[in-house]
Protein backbone atom coordinates (compact mmCIF):
# COMPACT_ATOMS: atom_id res chain seq x y z
CA UNK A 1 0.00 0.00 0.00
CA UNK A 2 1.06 3.39 -0.85
CA UNK A 3 2.14 5.57 2.09
CA UNK A 4 0.35 8.69 2.78
CA UNK A 5 1.99 11.94 3.98
CA UNK A 6 0.42 15.27 4.50
CA UNK A 7 2.27 18.00 2.93
CA UNK A 8 2.14 21.28 3.77
CA UNK A 9 1.42 23.44 0.55
CA UNK A 10 1.91 27.75 0.66
CA UNK A 11 2.37 28.06 -2.87
CA UNK A 12 5.52 28.86 -3.08
CA UNK A 13 8.83 27.72 -3.97
CA UNK A 14 9.81 26.18 -0.80
CA UNK A 15 6.46 23.82 -0.60
CA UNK A 16 5.89 23.10 -4.06
CA UNK A 17 9.83 22.02 -4.12
CA UNK A 18 8.63 19.71 -0.42
CA UNK A 19 5.49 18.21 -2.74
CA UNK A 20 7.91 17.21 -5.70
CA UNK A 21 10.38 15.86 -3.33
CA UNK A 22 7.05 13.86 -1.43
CA UNK A 23 6.18 12.79 -4.47
CA UNK A 24 9.02 11.55 -5.48
CA UNK A 25 9.92 9.41 -2.38
CA UNK A 26 6.56 7.21 -3.66
CA UNK A 27 4.07 9.15 -0.78
CA UNK A 28 0.72 9.61 -1.27
CA UNK A 29 0.19 13.46 -0.92
CA UNK A 30 -2.32 15.32 0.87
CA UNK A 31 -2.12 18.96 0.11
CA UNK A 32 -2.71 21.15 2.90
CA UNK A 33 -3.10 25.11 2.66
CA UNK A 34 -4.28 27.97 5.28
CA UNK A 35 -6.20 31.07 4.58
CA UNK A 36 -4.90 33.11 7.75
CA UNK A 37 -5.81 36.53 6.94
CA UNK A 38 -2.94 36.81 5.09
CA UNK A 39 -3.04 39.96 3.08
CA UNK A 40 -2.25 38.19 -0.96
CA UNK A 41 -4.24 35.25 -1.68
CA UNK A 42 -2.21 34.47 -4.94
CA UNK A 43 0.35 32.13 -3.17
CA UNK A 44 -3.30 30.06 -1.99
CA UNK A 45 -4.42 30.30 -5.72
CA UNK A 46 -0.79 29.58 -6.84
CA UNK A 47 -0.99 26.28 -4.13
CA UNK A 48 -4.47 25.58 -5.75
CA UNK A 49 -2.55 25.14 -9.21
CA UNK A 50 0.06 23.40 -8.34
CA UNK A 51 -2.31 20.61 -6.05
CA UNK A 52 -4.39 20.47 -9.27
CA UNK A 53 -1.13 20.06 -11.32
CA UNK A 54 0.17 17.31 -9.31
CA UNK A 55 -3.12 15.86 -8.94
CA UNK A 56 -3.26 15.64 -4.65
CA UNK A 57 -6.28 16.43 -2.55
CA UNK A 58 -6.13 19.44 -1.55
CA UNK A 59 -7.42 21.36 1.69
CA UNK A 60 -7.73 25.29 2.26
CA UNK A 61 -8.04 25.76 6.37
CA UNK A 62 -9.31 29.12 7.00
CA UNK A 63 -8.11 30.06 10.48
CA UNK A 64 -8.21 33.72 12.35
CA UNK A 65 -4.51 34.05 12.80
CA UNK A 66 -5.45 37.83 12.05
CA UNK A 67 -7.74 38.00 15.25
CA UNK A 68 -3.73 37.29 16.90
CA UNK A 69 -2.18 40.27 15.07
CA UNK A 70 1.36 40.96 15.79
CA UNK A 71 2.37 40.60 12.02
CA UNK A 72 3.48 42.91 8.78
CA UNK A 73 1.59 39.62 6.88
CA UNK A 74 -1.43 39.92 8.63
CA UNK A 75 -1.56 43.23 10.23
CA UNK A 76 -2.70 45.85 7.83
CA UNK A 77 -1.14 48.32 10.54
CA UNK A 78 2.73 47.43 10.31
CA UNK A 79 4.72 48.57 7.29
CA UNK A 80 6.12 45.83 5.08
CA UNK A 81 9.43 45.88 5.11
CA UNK A 82 12.13 46.41 2.02
CA UNK A 83 15.04 44.83 2.99
CA UNK A 84 16.49 42.19 4.47
CA UNK A 85 16.18 42.87 8.13
CA UNK A 86 18.59 41.83 11.23
CA UNK A 87 17.15 39.20 13.96
CA UNK A 88 13.82 38.04 13.61
CA UNK A 89 11.74 40.04 10.91
CA UNK A 90 8.35 41.75 11.79
CA UNK A 91 7.13 39.44 8.72
CA UNK A 92 7.22 36.48 11.67
CA UNK A 93 3.99 35.63 12.11
CA UNK A 94 3.57 34.24 16.01
CA UNK A 95 3.78 30.74 16.28
CA UNK A 96 2.43 30.21 12.51
CA UNK A 97 4.81 26.91 12.15
CA UNK A 98 3.69 25.59 15.27
CA UNK A 99 -0.30 26.09 14.39
CA UNK A 100 0.39 24.66 10.80
CA UNK A 101 2.01 21.91 11.81
CA UNK A 102 -0.41 20.93 14.68
CA UNK A 103 -3.52 21.14 11.99
CA UNK A 104 -1.52 18.80 9.52
CA UNK A 105 -1.10 16.50 12.39
CA UNK A 106 -4.83 16.64 12.69
CA UNK A 107 -5.43 15.85 9.10
CA UNK A 108 -2.89 12.98 9.71
CA UNK A 109 -4.71 11.41 12.31
CA UNK A 110 -7.63 11.00 10.81
CA UNK A 111 -6.00 10.47 7.20
CA UNK A 112 -4.19 7.65 9.41
CA UNK A 113 -1.10 9.01 7.70
CA UNK A 114 2.85 8.91 9.44
CA UNK A 115 5.00 11.41 7.81
CA UNK A 116 4.12 15.42 7.46
CA UNK A 117 6.33 17.37 5.15
CA UNK A 118 7.00 20.80 5.51
CA UNK A 119 9.23 23.13 3.40
CA UNK A 120 10.93 24.94 6.20
CA UNK A 121 14.40 25.96 5.86
CA UNK A 122 17.42 27.12 8.47
CA UNK A 123 19.74 28.15 5.62
CA UNK A 124 18.33 31.27 4.33
CA UNK A 125 15.78 32.27 7.07
CA UNK A 126 17.72 31.85 10.23
CA UNK A 127 16.00 34.72 11.86
CA UNK A 128 12.56 32.12 12.44
CA UNK A 129 12.69 30.49 15.76
CA UNK A 130 10.43 28.16 14.47
CA UNK A 131 12.56 27.03 11.42
CA UNK A 132 15.46 25.48 13.43
CA UNK A 133 15.81 21.87 13.75
CA UNK A 134 15.42 21.97 17.50
CA UNK A 135 11.95 23.33 17.44
CA UNK A 136 11.08 20.64 14.36
CA UNK A 137 12.72 17.27 16.71
CA UNK A 138 10.56 18.83 19.99
CA UNK A 139 7.27 19.74 17.90
CA UNK A 140 7.83 15.37 16.46
CA UNK A 141 8.47 14.50 20.53
CA UNK A 142 5.03 16.26 21.50
CA UNK A 143 3.32 15.17 18.18
CA UNK A 144 3.66 11.32 19.49
CA UNK A 145 2.42 12.32 22.80
CA UNK A 146 -0.58 14.23 21.57
CA UNK A 147 -2.04 11.45 19.01
CA UNK A 148 -4.10 8.45 19.00
CA UNK A 149 -0.93 7.30 16.33
CA UNK A 150 1.34 7.71 19.28
CA UNK A 151 -1.01 5.88 21.83
CA UNK A 152 -1.16 3.03 19.06
CA UNK A 153 2.62 2.63 18.51
CA UNK A 154 2.50 4.31 15.39
CA UNK A 155 5.53 7.12 14.89
CA UNK A 156 4.65 10.74 13.45
CA UNK A 157 7.86 11.98 11.82
CA UNK A 158 8.17 15.83 10.64
CA UNK A 159 9.57 15.56 7.38
CA UNK A 160 12.31 18.42 6.50
CA UNK A 161 13.81 17.57 3.22
CA UNK A 162 15.20 21.55 2.62
CA UNK A 163 15.94 22.56 6.46
CA UNK A 164 19.86 22.37 5.22
CA UNK A 165 19.72 23.71 1.69
CA UNK A 166 20.55 27.20 0.06
CA UNK A 167 17.94 28.36 -1.94
CA UNK A 168 19.95 27.93 -4.69
CA UNK A 169 19.94 24.06 -3.81
CA UNK A 170 16.57 24.00 -3.30
CA UNK A 171 15.94 25.67 -6.68
CA UNK A 172 18.42 22.59 -8.25
CA UNK A 173 16.27 19.78 -6.46
CA UNK A 174 13.53 21.41 -8.03
CA UNK A 175 14.11 21.82 -11.30
CA UNK A 176 16.13 18.07 -11.67
CA UNK A 177 12.52 16.65 -10.34
CA UNK A 178 10.86 18.95 -13.68
CA UNK A 179 8.97 21.34 -11.22
CA UNK A 180 7.56 24.89 -13.07
CA UNK A 181 8.81 27.07 -10.58
CA UNK A 182 6.68 29.98 -12.99
CA UNK A 183 3.79 28.03 -11.37
CA UNK A 184 4.92 29.57 -7.89
CA UNK A 185 4.73 32.83 -5.49
CA UNK A 186 6.70 33.55 -2.76
CA UNK A 187 5.89 37.04 -2.92
CA UNK A 188 4.79 38.84 0.36
CA UNK A 189 2.58 41.88 -2.09
CA UNK A 190 2.52 39.74 -5.67
CA UNK A 191 -0.64 41.50 -7.31
CA UNK A 192 -4.01 39.97 -8.05
CA UNK A 193 -2.44 38.50 -11.70
CA UNK A 194 0.32 36.68 -9.20
CA UNK A 195 3.31 39.11 -10.28
CA UNK A 196 6.18 39.48 -8.23
CA UNK A 197 6.76 43.08 -5.99
CA UNK A 198 10.44 41.87 -6.47
CA UNK A 199 11.68 44.20 -3.81
CA UNK A 200 10.56 42.39 -0.48
CA UNK A 201 12.33 40.31 1.63
CA UNK A 202 10.97 37.06 -0.20
CA UNK A 203 11.38 38.36 -3.62
CA UNK A 204 15.05 39.27 -2.82
CA UNK A 205 16.13 35.67 -1.44
CA UNK A 206 14.07 34.15 -4.61
CA UNK A 207 15.64 36.27 -7.05
CA UNK A 208 19.17 34.83 -5.23
CA UNK A 209 18.61 31.25 -5.62
CA UNK A 210 17.96 31.64 -9.39
CA UNK A 211 21.09 33.43 -9.48
CA UNK A 212 22.87 31.25 -7.09
CA UNK A 213 21.65 28.44 -8.84
CA UNK A 214 22.72 29.64 -12.58
CA UNK A 215 19.06 29.43 -13.94
CA UNK A 216 17.32 31.85 -15.42
CA UNK A 217 14.82 33.61 -13.36
CA UNK A 218 10.86 32.49 -14.60
CA UNK A 219 9.08 34.81 -11.64
CA UNK A 220 6.44 37.41 -13.47
CA UNK A 221 7.91 40.59 -11.90
CA UNK A 222 4.94 43.72 -11.80
CA UNK B 1 3.02 44.72 36.50
CA UNK B 2 0.23 42.38 36.82
CA UNK B 3 1.52 38.83 34.80
CA UNK B 4 -0.69 38.24 31.82
CA UNK B 5 -2.37 34.90 31.28
CA UNK B 6 -3.85 33.28 28.30
CA UNK B 7 -6.89 31.03 29.30
CA UNK B 8 -8.29 28.89 27.15
CA UNK B 9 -12.30 29.09 27.72
CA UNK B 10 -14.34 26.48 26.38
CA UNK B 11 -17.41 27.79 28.44
CA UNK B 12 -17.23 24.06 30.63
CA UNK B 13 -16.90 23.35 33.89
CA UNK B 14 -13.45 22.57 33.83
CA UNK B 15 -12.03 25.86 31.99
CA UNK B 16 -14.07 28.23 33.70
CA UNK B 17 -12.85 26.95 36.91
CA UNK B 18 -9.34 27.51 35.45
CA UNK B 19 -10.30 30.83 34.75
CA UNK B 20 -11.07 31.91 38.67
CA UNK B 21 -8.32 29.71 39.97
CA UNK B 22 -5.84 32.16 37.27
CA UNK B 23 -7.19 35.38 38.46
CA UNK B 24 -7.03 34.26 42.20
CA UNK B 25 -3.69 33.64 41.29
CA UNK B 26 -3.18 37.40 40.31
CA UNK B 27 -2.92 37.44 36.75
CA UNK B 28 -4.66 39.47 34.45
CA UNK B 29 -6.40 37.53 32.41
CA UNK B 30 -6.91 37.03 28.39
CA UNK B 31 -9.56 34.49 27.32
CA UNK B 32 -9.44 32.27 24.06
CA UNK B 33 -12.66 30.36 22.86
CA UNK B 34 -12.40 28.49 19.32
CA UNK B 35 -15.62 28.41 17.00
CA UNK B 36 -14.28 24.65 15.03
CA UNK B 37 -17.77 23.93 13.60
CA UNK B 38 -18.72 22.35 17.28
CA UNK B 39 -22.59 21.30 16.52
CA UNK B 40 -23.11 23.27 19.93
CA UNK B 41 -22.91 26.90 20.04
CA UNK B 42 -24.45 26.89 23.72
CA UNK B 43 -21.11 26.34 25.05
CA UNK B 44 -19.17 29.53 22.89
CA UNK B 45 -22.30 31.32 24.73
CA UNK B 46 -21.22 30.67 27.79
CA UNK B 47 -17.32 31.42 27.32
CA UNK B 48 -18.95 34.81 26.37
CA UNK B 49 -21.06 35.37 29.26
CA UNK B 50 -18.62 33.97 31.69
CA UNK B 51 -15.63 36.43 30.42
CA UNK B 52 -17.87 39.44 30.85
CA UNK B 53 -18.83 38.37 34.25
CA UNK B 54 -14.83 37.90 34.81
CA UNK B 55 -14.35 40.87 32.88
CA UNK B 56 -11.62 39.68 30.74
CA UNK B 57 -10.93 40.18 27.01
CA UNK B 58 -12.71 37.47 24.83
CA UNK B 59 -11.67 36.19 21.57
CA UNK B 60 -13.43 33.80 19.58
CA UNK B 61 -11.01 32.43 16.86
CA UNK B 62 -12.88 30.48 13.69
CA UNK B 63 -10.68 27.39 13.07
CA UNK B 64 -11.98 24.92 10.13
CA UNK B 65 -11.57 21.91 12.33
CA UNK B 66 -14.23 20.29 10.19
CA UNK B 67 -12.55 20.18 7.60
CA UNK B 68 -10.03 17.85 9.36
CA UNK B 69 -13.44 15.10 9.92
CA UNK B 70 -12.93 12.29 12.44
CA UNK B 71 -15.19 13.28 15.48
CA UNK B 72 -18.48 13.14 16.96
CA UNK B 73 -18.09 16.54 18.04
CA UNK B 74 -17.68 18.33 14.46
CA UNK B 75 -18.62 15.25 11.83
CA UNK B 76 -22.60 14.80 11.32
CA UNK B 77 -22.16 11.58 10.04
CA UNK B 78 -21.08 10.47 13.44
CA UNK B 79 -23.50 9.12 15.88
CA UNK B 80 -22.71 10.98 19.52
CA UNK B 81 -21.99 8.16 21.75
CA UNK B 82 -24.91 8.02 24.79
CA UNK B 83 -22.33 5.79 27.16
CA UNK B 84 -18.53 5.97 28.57
CA UNK B 85 -16.53 4.62 26.26
CA UNK B 86 -13.55 2.22 27.04
CA UNK B 87 -10.45 3.28 25.93
CA UNK B 88 -10.06 6.52 23.43
CA UNK B 89 -13.80 7.88 22.74
CA UNK B 90 -15.31 8.69 19.54
CA UNK B 91 -15.63 12.32 20.94
CA UNK B 92 -11.99 13.06 20.81
CA UNK B 93 -11.54 16.00 18.05
CA UNK B 94 -7.51 15.13 16.41
CA UNK B 95 -4.97 16.87 17.60
CA UNK B 96 -7.40 19.18 19.35
CA UNK B 97 -5.67 20.62 22.18
CA UNK B 98 -2.45 20.50 20.21
CA UNK B 99 -4.10 23.11 17.85
CA UNK B 100 -5.76 25.06 20.90
CA UNK B 101 -2.37 25.69 22.68
CA UNK B 102 -0.44 26.46 19.33
CA UNK B 103 -3.07 29.03 18.88
CA UNK B 104 -3.22 29.86 22.76
CA UNK B 105 0.67 30.54 22.15
CA UNK B 106 0.90 33.01 19.35
CA UNK B 107 -1.63 35.12 21.45
CA UNK B 108 0.64 35.06 23.97
CA UNK B 109 3.89 35.72 22.04
CA UNK B 110 1.33 39.02 20.99
CA UNK B 111 0.45 39.92 24.49
CA UNK B 112 3.96 38.85 25.78
CA UNK B 113 2.49 36.60 28.17
CA UNK B 114 4.10 34.00 29.55
CA UNK B 115 1.61 31.84 31.12
CA UNK B 116 -0.91 29.71 29.17
CA UNK B 117 -3.67 28.09 31.48
CA UNK B 118 -5.67 24.68 29.74
CA UNK B 119 -8.06 23.06 32.04
CA UNK B 120 -7.27 19.43 31.39
CA UNK B 121 -7.89 16.98 33.53
CA UNK B 122 -6.15 13.42 33.50
CA UNK B 123 -8.13 11.49 35.74
CA UNK B 124 -11.52 11.57 34.78
CA UNK B 125 -10.51 11.29 31.01
CA UNK B 126 -7.82 9.39 30.87
CA UNK B 127 -8.69 8.17 27.78
CA UNK B 128 -7.23 11.66 25.66
CA UNK B 129 -3.71 11.40 24.57
CA UNK B 130 -3.79 15.11 24.41
CA UNK B 131 -4.57 15.60 28.48
CA UNK B 132 -1.44 13.96 30.10
CA UNK B 133 1.13 15.49 31.70
CA UNK B 134 4.04 13.88 29.65
CA UNK B 135 1.95 15.57 26.83
CA UNK B 136 1.78 18.69 28.41
CA UNK B 137 5.57 18.90 29.07
CA UNK B 138 6.26 18.20 25.32
CA UNK B 139 4.03 21.16 24.45
CA UNK B 140 6.17 23.66 26.80
CA UNK B 141 9.27 21.89 25.48
CA UNK B 142 8.53 22.56 21.99
CA UNK B 143 6.98 26.35 22.55
CA UNK B 144 9.97 27.35 24.10
CA UNK B 145 11.91 26.47 20.98
CA UNK B 146 9.12 28.06 18.73
CA UNK B 147 8.63 31.37 19.60
CA UNK B 148 10.69 34.86 19.79
CA UNK B 149 9.72 34.28 23.67
CA UNK B 150 12.28 31.31 23.72
CA UNK B 151 14.77 32.92 21.88
CA UNK B 152 14.62 36.12 24.25
CA UNK B 153 15.52 33.75 27.24
CA UNK B 154 11.85 34.20 28.86
CA UNK B 155 9.82 30.85 29.69
CA UNK B 156 6.53 29.70 28.31
CA UNK B 157 4.97 28.20 31.21
CA UNK B 158 1.57 25.95 30.60
CA UNK B 159 -0.59 25.77 33.52
CA UNK B 160 -2.51 22.29 34.16
CA UNK B 161 -4.65 23.51 37.70
CA UNK B 162 -6.59 20.57 37.25
CA UNK B 163 -4.66 17.79 35.97
CA UNK B 164 -4.08 15.80 39.06
CA UNK B 165 -8.04 16.66 40.39
CA UNK B 166 -11.29 14.34 40.25
CA UNK B 167 -14.51 16.34 38.49
CA UNK B 168 -15.75 16.41 42.49
CA UNK B 169 -12.42 18.34 43.25
CA UNK B 170 -12.52 20.61 40.77
CA UNK B 171 -16.26 21.70 41.72
CA UNK B 172 -15.26 21.98 45.35
CA UNK B 173 -12.21 24.57 44.49
CA UNK B 174 -14.29 26.47 41.79
CA UNK B 175 -17.14 26.69 44.88
CA UNK B 176 -14.59 28.48 47.67
CA UNK B 177 -13.58 30.71 44.28
CA UNK B 178 -17.40 31.43 44.26
CA UNK B 179 -17.69 30.25 40.53
CA UNK B 180 -21.34 30.05 39.54
CA UNK B 181 -21.17 26.95 37.78
CA UNK B 182 -24.75 27.49 36.18
CA UNK B 183 -22.95 29.72 33.84
CA UNK B 184 -21.19 26.63 32.38
CA UNK B 185 -22.44 24.67 29.70
CA UNK B 186 -20.27 20.71 29.28
CA UNK B 187 -22.66 19.10 27.25
CA UNK B 188 -22.58 18.03 23.72
CA UNK B 189 -25.86 18.16 22.68
CA UNK B 190 -27.03 21.23 24.89
CA UNK B 191 -30.26 22.97 23.38
CA UNK B 192 -30.50 26.42 21.79
CA UNK B 193 -30.93 27.89 25.77
CA UNK B 194 -28.40 26.02 26.96
CA UNK B 195 -30.07 23.44 28.37
CA UNK B 196 -28.03 19.82 28.97
CA UNK B 197 -29.04 16.84 27.78
CA UNK B 198 -28.14 14.65 30.65
CA UNK B 199 -26.93 11.55 29.19
CA UNK B 200 -24.15 12.22 26.87
CA UNK B 201 -20.33 11.47 28.09
CA UNK B 202 -19.67 14.78 29.25
CA UNK B 203 -23.07 15.44 30.93
CA UNK B 204 -22.56 12.32 32.94
CA UNK B 205 -19.43 13.06 34.07
CA UNK B 206 -20.54 16.23 35.21
CA UNK B 207 -23.56 15.10 37.17
CA UNK B 208 -21.46 12.53 39.15
CA UNK B 209 -18.69 15.50 39.78
CA UNK B 210 -21.80 17.34 41.77
CA UNK B 211 -22.55 14.51 43.56
CA UNK B 212 -19.09 13.57 44.65
CA UNK B 213 -18.88 16.86 45.78
CA UNK B 214 -21.60 17.14 47.99
CA UNK B 215 -23.46 19.99 46.12
CA UNK B 216 -26.65 20.56 44.46
CA UNK B 217 -25.91 19.75 41.05
CA UNK B 218 -27.30 23.73 39.41
CA UNK B 219 -27.23 22.53 36.12
CA UNK B 220 -30.49 23.38 33.57
CA UNK B 221 -31.70 19.66 32.10
CA UNK B 222 -34.10 19.58 28.60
Amino acid sequence: MTKKAVVLLSGGLDSATTLVLAQAEGFSCYALSFDYGQRSKTELEAAERLAQHYKVEHKIMRIGLDGIGGSALTDESIDMPDQLEEGIPVTYVPARNTVFLSLALGRAEVLEADDIFIGVNAVDYSGYPDCRPEFIQAFEAMANLATKAGSDGRNIKIRTPLIDLTKGQIIELGLLLKLDYSKTVSCYAADTSGRACGTCDSCRLRAKGFTDAGVDDPTRYQ
